[in-house]
């Protein structure tokens, strides 16, 4: 049976109750936080014959596809535990009494530790049923921040995620979290009244532009303006220099064909934009390549969009088609193509997202324009160059890129994105509402985080990371310094 | 001579080279920058006989404290170029390739680091014409994150503003730094106009809660939404528990006076609110303080904004001076009551910030009243416990009042910011408006970084911070595990 919209007086209740859950987290020790986390990652693990069903039924993503995200999510829930358990996030400082320090006064105790910025509501994504949803990295590094969440279900699998929330949370309670540490509410009226609650201390959103903005005016706009952390557009623009679109032409477009394709081209990481040198041979090999049947979109609402995006690009003057599957159980895969002097022209109209499997070629007469349409791009999660690194256009787009993209990649194809460390989703506006966080990887706990400093405070009083003896082990800044923790310690090398 | 508003032609000309500045200071070397900074707090200091008599014509500050002002304000920019070299703030990230990865798919090499967000606008402070001004911490952290700065003056010392920026500028110049590194726009249409060019990323900003509001809102209303911080009020509540309200509540008494009435009342981190067990011998030393003569407050606006908020607190019922200076160049300091049940009857009222030499004392009841306010305050930059350590009412008050401020002090004032690694200076809204950031200490930079994550870049176009042999010397989170810098490195331990 598919979730009610959650009602008022019940979404009132729940952000209540989460404020209370997140107190209690916010104190929970490290071990028991990280255990917490383990707990959901195996409990989705066990239940997979359970979820992928349901999963399978409301989003029409192959099987294999959905296995394998299952199998990420349940890696990050564990990955998260390893990060709580580290401590480095803390980012613990500790600035010892100094009579003389240099400024011109004394300089008193003073131990600044990040700490979660209280309860969190999540928005879940269409596109990621497990990955971007209930269990997704969002929830995670939220509650390894020691958050508490309220998610909104995305509409598109309401049963999945109740069936998901209570997986988890059958599994974190058991494990000894809080009653109410991740509870889901159902319904665009009950996520906008979440947001605008004063228990909400940070939001964060995976989704469209538009979608994204009014919420993040929403947040923006309450008496208490909170974060909101929201994942929007992104084109991922590919551009390919002189020697790579002649020396494996054929290589390249089959790997983009891959990529555009991939998940049936609704991925925020899908390259939307392909700029090949005019006349190469991968400019050829692009005419010949043959797109499979369209496979089903994820629902009715994404379809639309589309292809009123899709019609748009294609009204273009100078837009033509290239190359087009046949239509499946969805659209079919089509690949456009338009000079650079009509993308520059219509920047806007040519260099707009579209949701699906479709994608846009550009040939570009000569370096400079190459350059010219580089500056002008607008804020991406990806960047991509195809290109040899003798090529001296190499570097001077690979400057660029940096300024415009989260993640510039080099001769691999930006679709699949790896939770790593290292690893950055997010990127100027409209790529991310926040340009300076990420929403994959380890990273992703710090939007969760705030800085509190005490000053003067009795050891016995201070909270665990700030005391003198380091008894969780964690690195530490101590009077300006970076220490390992002490022999036994596993944070550092 | 005043400098004259800067005029709209002049702003698009200021923020054009602004970014293109910070093009240029972004791919600048970390030794550059330090130099530069360096060279800007020495030539502060060597010019003070020029700047501190522009700064008492303009702001009737003391001599002593301005010239105090000053060696802080040079001592930072020395710190952030410490801070600059030691390259801990970049956080370097680097994922290895790794076919095993137990995400279920292999991994990339991924390596990420922070870069500057680009050109960034400083909306200057008028109580700290130097701290919190043209070379003050906003400056410092800014271009210390490789960002250039349009620095919009404040109409409290604009004179002051143009000599500090000469200065600074000749040696930065001088120093290597580009032309347009720093640069002053005069006026509030000028600095409203450059908060809405695109080609600024990112704003800081030191005043009022209506006018950083009215800011924060325009940020956030942008096509391109850009980090706003704000750090807007606070009343810095001060709760004095049972004992040291018997044991030593002349002192308590005495050192209170002074944090409030010092520089005119006119700090952020002023206490305004001191909770006292009512009938306590600290009530009583509290009715018998004498309060010095006025002082000059910094301008108009600041004086009539004062008398309008120490107007409406003396309307509420309840309330009455305990005690009055006299007036002088300045209004009279003023210490009023008001009990707790006044306070949690009109609490906005009576908790809002008097920008100015009063404060209000609040004679409580219980612990359970004490800890019910405790429970409304808004955000706050600081939070004061007077307490000892065997009272179990102490660590209740913490716990509650670390989820309201930015630093929690134990038995010290909150007046007098030191710069240092471990200082927070913000807090919930309306003490920031960004929760998860500080204005004040080494952390500052972070407001102006970005992420950005290289994936397959090959050795030679990767950042210097992220190749292979490290050759800044700094440490960095390799394969999750943290790494000092080789022997010779200096950033750790």
């Amino acid at each position: 049976m598919t979730p009610e919209p959650t009602r008022d007086a019940d979404v009132d209740l729940i952000v209540r109750q989460a404020a209370r859950a997140s107190d209690e987290w916010r104190a929970a020790s490290l071990e028991a936080r990280a255990a917490a986390l383990v707990a959901m990652g195996d409990a989705l693990d066990a239940h997979a014959d359970r979820l992928i069903p349901i999963a399978r039924e409301e989003t029409r993503l192959a099987e294999e596809r959905l296995q394998g995200e299952l199998k990420r999510t349940s890696f990050q829930l564990r990955l998260f535990a390893d990060i709580v358990r580290d401590g480095a996030w803390i980012d613990a400082r500790i600035d010892h009494a100094d009579a003389d320090w240099p400024m011109g006064a004394p300089r008193p105790d003073l131990r600044r530790q990040l700490e979660s910025v209280g309860a969190v509501l999540v928005f879940s994504a269409s596109n990621f049923p497990f990955a971007f949803s209930v269990a997704g990295g969002d929830t995670a590094s939220a509650l390894a921040a020691g958050s508490a969440v309220v998610l909104k279900a995305h509409g598109g699998h309401p049963r999945l995620s109740e069936a998901t929330a209570e997986v988890v949370m059958d599994a974190a309670r058991a494990a000894g979290a809080p009653a109410h540490l991740l509870q889901v509410v159902y319904g665009r009226d009950a996520g906008v009244r979440a947001l605008r609650a004063p228990e909400i201390k940070a939001a964060s959103f995976t989704g469209s532009v538009s979608g994204g903005r009014a919420l993040f005016d929403i947040a923006a706009s309450r008496d208490e303006p909170i974060p909101f952390y929201g994942e929007l557009g992104s084109v991922n623009p590919v551009f390919v220099t002189a020697r790579p679109a002649e020396e494996r032409a054929e290589r390249v477009a089959a790997e983009f064909v891959a990529s555009f394709t991939g998940s049936a081209g609704q991925l925020c990481t899908k390259p939307g934009l392909l700029f090949v040198p005019e006349g190469s041979a991968l400019e050829r090999a692009l005419g010949e390549v043959r797109l499979e049947e369209g496979a089903p979109l994820l629902n009715e609402s994404i379809a639309t969009g589309f292809e009123r995006t899709l019609s748009a690009t294609q009204e273009q003057a100078g837009v033509r088609v290239l190359a087009e599957g046949a239509p499946g159980e969805g659209p079919a895969p089509i690949l456009l193509t338009a000079p650079a002097d009509a993308v520059l022209e219509h920047f806007e109209a040519l260099t707009a997202e579209m949701f699906g499997p479709a994608a846009v070629v550009v040939p570009y007469r000569s370096d400079d324009q190459l350059g010219e349409i580089a500056e002008r791009l607008e804020g991406q999660l990806t960047a991509t160059l195809i290109a040899e690194d003798d090529e001296p256009l190499a570097a001077d787009l690979l400057a660029a890129l940096t300024r415009r993209a989260g993640r510039v990649l080099w001769n691999q194809w930006p679709t699949g994105v790896s939770v790593t460390f290292a690893q950055q989703h997010g990127g100027p506006y409209p790529a991310t509402t926040a340009v300076g966080t990420t929403s994959v990887g380890t990273a992703a706990i710090e939007r969760f985080l705030r800085p509190v400093a005490y000053q003067n405070v009795p050891d016995a009083l201070l909270p665990a990371a700030l005391r003198e003896e380091n008894p969780l082990g964690i690195p530490r800044l101590v009077d300006g310094r970076l220490q390992s923790p002490p022999a036994g310690g596993e944070a550092t090398s």
